[in-house]
């Protein structure tokens, strides 16, 4: 254990609109000490997710607003340096929920225990954790997609819009996704196998929405919501669902923009649901079972987009909410 | 049969905003001819609900567009003037759809046969029908109401809401109601057993509600959308359920409006379902048994507005979009 401080990242202004780097400050402390029960990790892997914009203001979300000037949150995979805790050793990796920071400690019990032989360490903070997971249930269990029908995903070459486009095809169903540029629509067109790509930021979304779904949307599984979900409304069929995962158009707003008009649900007697991945920890296991075998025939293809160095996180997260990362967004915070 | 005319009141222009009275006429016709296997019926009572609204524009609506010159569509109580179908007899109570008219022929198999005796004749057009099951099938199906939780009710002195809050107590809930008026709110909350009243005309919604439900809200039974629902989606709790039945504060507009924010249902993972009272027509033996059972027992109460005259209808239905009507609004045609 070379190092004597833990670096950290910091919330030092609350953003208004787009984060600034300057909200963000690089602070060092000693590494704190172990207690009873307790365990010393080095952060390795950090994750970025867009939900973390909302833990940066203090309007109500799900998510509580992080302090100022405390640590950002954030899940990590880190590699255990101390342990008081008889389930952890020295050299083990864990899953945790360190933050943006380079050391920190934990009870053991917060702590699972990764196998770096079953899957590259980082794809638990991926296709194989939070946003895996959120891919799978929000788009079976709230959306439903049948074999034939048409699914139709935003932000889909994220890290949640990628694996739940390719689940819905897995299961039979035409998928449609929109991404924002031509780069990322090739790739989840030619790489992924979506059955047609929409770039938002070249395409009129309804047109082309109507080209896409020539039968109507029978599943939206949203991340985005804005003008996306409205022109989707537009076309959906009878019975359609719409799993509202995220809001990424409007995490920067600074007063909540109005949404869209309610009349199709009505029409076309929809559902849309509100998802949150806390809400679906009894579907991990058939998750990881399930993922874990695509992963490993093929089927489901995974692309990350590593930073490396915790200083770059705040610059590496604002590019994050303005779609300039492709594929999972990882910060390498130490080797 | 003393009439040899038949009125009947058509489309003469498609409103732009509100109807305007200009926007129909009174036409006469002969009588029509009986066929093979049909009925001839006078019409007793005429149902003057909302949705029509929608079938006076030609913007998509789940109910088709009705044609300019025809008559307009409704549910109706009638009685059989003359029969070509064994089932129908002369002097017979039937329920139909014939419209804003006063006499109409009709295929047997389109007929339901009435018991005068055991309800109100014009309860079929309300509690007993379309309305009731509508309020009993949306709320207990997708608003699901548990003992204790709080259900909020648009428009809760109308066809539809009444009911529903009333079901909605006899499910132990605690029921705030929306209304248009200190009379309505005092009849909601005097003679309906709401917990609370709210005059949405005189009371500013957001800390109206928050008074009145100081628990967060479980269940929204939509009527009207707009601004009720922002303030409404600002309260609810974790798993709020929403049917939405209908958008009563639209269905003037000449261009949708925009809806609220989705981002409480997310936080709340809460479901907003459109609803569409054609889709349970499997509950309609349930909701006829319980709501008979209501009914004699007390627990449920029902108010009708009955206007008089054909030629009135018109003018009653300009009032029931502005909530002008006071209880379920019917026209009596003819005695």
């Amino acid at each position: 254990m070379a190092d004597t401080v833990n670096q950290q990242i910091v919330l030092k202004s609350r953003p208004v609109g787009e984060p600034q780097e300057s909200d963000f400050a690089l602070v060092e402390s000693p590494i704190p000490q172990l207690g009873e029960g307790e365990v010393l990790n080095r952060t390795i892997y950090l994750s970025l997710d867009p939900y973390m914009r909302g833990r940066l203001s203090t309007n109500a979300s799900y998510a509580a607003s992080t302090e100022l000037n405390s640590v950002i949150v954030g899940e990590t995979v880190s590699q255990v340096i101390q342990s008081h805790h008889p389930d952890f050793q020295p050299g083990d990796f864990v899953l945790s929920n360190h933050g943006w920071q380079t050391y920190a400690v934990a009870k053991g019990k917060t702590l699972r225990k990764l196998d770096p032989n079953q899957a590259p360490l980082s794809y638990y903070l991926g296709v194989l954790g939070m946003p895996g997971l959120t891919a799978y249930a929000a788009l079976l269990d709230i959306g439903q997609p049948k074999a034939g029908e048409t699914v139709v995903i935003s932000a889909a070459s994220g890290a949640v819009g990628a694996v739940a486009g390719q689940i819905a095809k897995i299961k039979g169903a035409r998928v449609v996704g929109i991404v924002g540029s031509d780069q990322k629509r090739d790739y989840i067109v030619k790489e992924l196998g979506f059955n047609v790509g929409i770039n938002r930021r070249t395409q009129e979304i309804a047109s082309a929405l109507k080209e896409a779904a020539p039968d109507g949307i029978d599943v939206y599984f949203d991340n985005t919501a804005g003008e996306i979900l409205e022109a989707v409304l537009q076309q959906i069929n009878l019975g359609a669902r719409i799993p509202l995962v995220g809001l990424i158009s409007q995490y920067n707003a600074s007063s909540p923009p109005p949404g869209p008009n309610l009349l199709p649900l009505l029409i076309k007697r929809a559902l849309i649901k509100g998802f949150l991945v806390s809400d679906y920890q009894h579907r991990f296991s058939d998750f990881a079972r399930d993922v874990t075998e695509w992963l490993q025939s093929g089927q489901l293809k995974y692309k990350e987009d590593i930073v490396v160095g915790l200083e770059n996180a705040p610059r590496a997260f604002i590019g994050l909410l303005r779609g300039e990362n492709f594929g999972k967004l990882i910060v390498e915070v130490s080797q």
